[in-house]
């Protein structure tokens, strides 16, 4: 039997927001520690993973470790029905081929209740190894956004490097060049605001700014973003989910077989 | 002759709202007690009234019955003009085939007036009796929007179920079930958030989300909406309109052919 | 070499939003004076006029006269990565095919660059001559905005007449015909809610309401414009840009083939 209460129910729907522009179909995995998922984006390029760890729940049970496939379409479809400042409860029997979904408006007038049939996914859950990376920006989520949309609307990567003065985002595109730089910038009146650069060494890598631009759909979940580079690994973008995990996005640099092309 | 000054102008623009959507070509029928209208919409299925009492105009001068066809996008395209604070004025000749609409800003800076033609509308005025329903459900109209447009994503009916406790709003769909109860709530601070049920007996119909959601549409017109429930009667819901009158909209229960199909 | 450094970097943006919706590929001059353009629209029947005065410039320096070839839609793209209050730099060498567009943050931690590749395009400049006009309207600009837009919804074209009381807008289409009279009004809290009208004698012009339209587009420029018409001349619609300079639009009026038609 699974019962998770999150009184923030609000979480729940910008926590699907931030996927479902990525992933039709995946599995949330629960388990006694949290509740989570892992999905390869449809066209197999990008990787999300989201944790939200027990703690954060006002009332967490999971008898056993069940794995629910949904389409996310459809739960973002019932979830939409829920208030923002309404209590979710996720149900589940074990062994069931539906999920229940109980919304409680905050004065316990209003209660709905909504029955989701499951799907059978294939998913093969990959271990990501705690990795050293170059470096690690820490910026604010608007900021990476704003950077992401403007730049696509020139060209379709984008070039990040980090120096230790600051991370710079280029592109190039047939009307032009356009470069963005980010200053290292601790001194902020609230520390959201701040830019943060941690490097063992520079590092310079192209990325397809369609994903990027997806990743960021994720904003309102956290005023800051991590963005961690290295050379040899895909670069993990991730949000924070205050007091209870995070979502990550992981995508691989594109290699530069035309220097002219990507690097502006 | 006739001359009708309405001070709150934006309500004619609401009221308009209300019903365009339902129906594209109907009569105002205007006498000394006041402006009406009563129309079918375009698939003859349900029906819309409204009533603008004489006492709610600044001026209302109407000598003789007299009856004015429109298509109701073409009123909507003139009452646009309206700024949400003008004054209204409504004029017609005996025997004109035009209608003068005349907008004065509040400051009578600026002065619109526009002639719009009239057509020749067939048709038939029902008379609705006074009945006694089974069930009469008071709540706020935002909600009953909110409920109506949250289920038809998920399915294309819904079963409205009155207990003494409160009402319940149910849908099925490909994608799963919803279930919505409002329970009656008289304690509340505005008297316009409550829920009250007033019930002879209980009641249990379903109806065409397409057309609840289109009633809805009445909504900036009133803080609350009733609906009227009884077997053997089309459902009614009303919007008050302050001191004035109401809309109105009739909708026949749809006949369940497979319980399973609509009542979840 | 040319290097312009315009603190108020919106201004750049709305003064695009203004004439991008006329005008594709256009020369903006660039001379010890200041940053002007003049473009026929697409169509080649209204005439855009741009002027900002170097002294509006924080920064101004512009060794010898260049032209500078743009197509617009590409510019707006460019100026859409700026901030609201970012500072704006304008830079081209001399002889080179590029124009450089910088804009910084108010607090220097963001600081974005863009290349843009220059056109070659021909053009030819019509001098302008000084007129009399028989009436010049002074009115607000999202009051004649307003009035474009609505009368646009009823028919293609409007009849603006002037006399010493107010300006009357008129039309007529399918569905019936409207009349909007500003009247002159000196005494206003607020200067820029005046309508003033300055007449030598009474005149009457149609105009396309569509051109109209293009026009207020420049409205968030100023808040009042000044409409300068005679039975002679082209209309001058005029946005005055504070401190720098202006937009002006110049339209022929229609003639009337079939009063019927256009006079309402």
């Amino acid at each position: 039997m699974l019962e998770l209460r999150l009184v923030q129910g609000s979480l729940l729907k910008k926590v699907l927001d931030a996927i479902k522009d990525l992933v039709n179909d995946a599995n949330f995995d629960c388990s006694a520690t949290g509740f989570s998922l892992q999905a390869m984006d449809s066209s197999h390029v990008a990787l999300v993973g989201l944790l939200l760890r027990s703690e954060g729940f006002e009332h967490y049970r999971c008898d056993r470790n069940i794995s629910m496939g949904m389409n996310l379409n459809n739960l973002a479809k019932f979830l939409k029905c829920a208030g923002n400042d309404d209590i979710i409860t996720i149900k589940a029997d074990d062994g069931s081929d539906t999920v229940t979904l109980m919304f409680e408006s905050p004065t316990q007038d209003k209660i709905a209740d909504f029955e989701m049939k499951l799907m059978d996914i294939d998913s093969e859950h990959l271990g990501i190894p705690e990795a050293e990376y170059h470096a690690i920006v820490r910026m604010p989520s608007a900021e990476f956004s704003r950077i992401c949309r403007d730049l696509s609307s020139i060209g379709d990567t984008v070039l990040i490097s980090v120096t230790k003065e600051g991370v710079k985002f280029s592109t190039r595109g047939d009307i032009g060049t356009a470069n963005v730089v980010c200053r290292q910038n601790t001194t902020v009146d609230k520390p959201e605001d701040a830019t943060i650069i941690e490097m063992n060494e520079p590092v310079s890598l192209t990325f397809a700014l369609r994903y990027l631009n997806s990743f960021t759909k994720a904003s309102p979940l956290s005023n800051t973003v991590t963005i961690s580079l290295s050379s040899e690994l895909p670069v993990v973008v991730e949000y924070k989910i205050a007091e209870m995990g995070y979502v990550r996005y992981y995508l691989a640099p594109k290699i530069e077989e035309d220097d002219e092309e990507t690097k502006p």
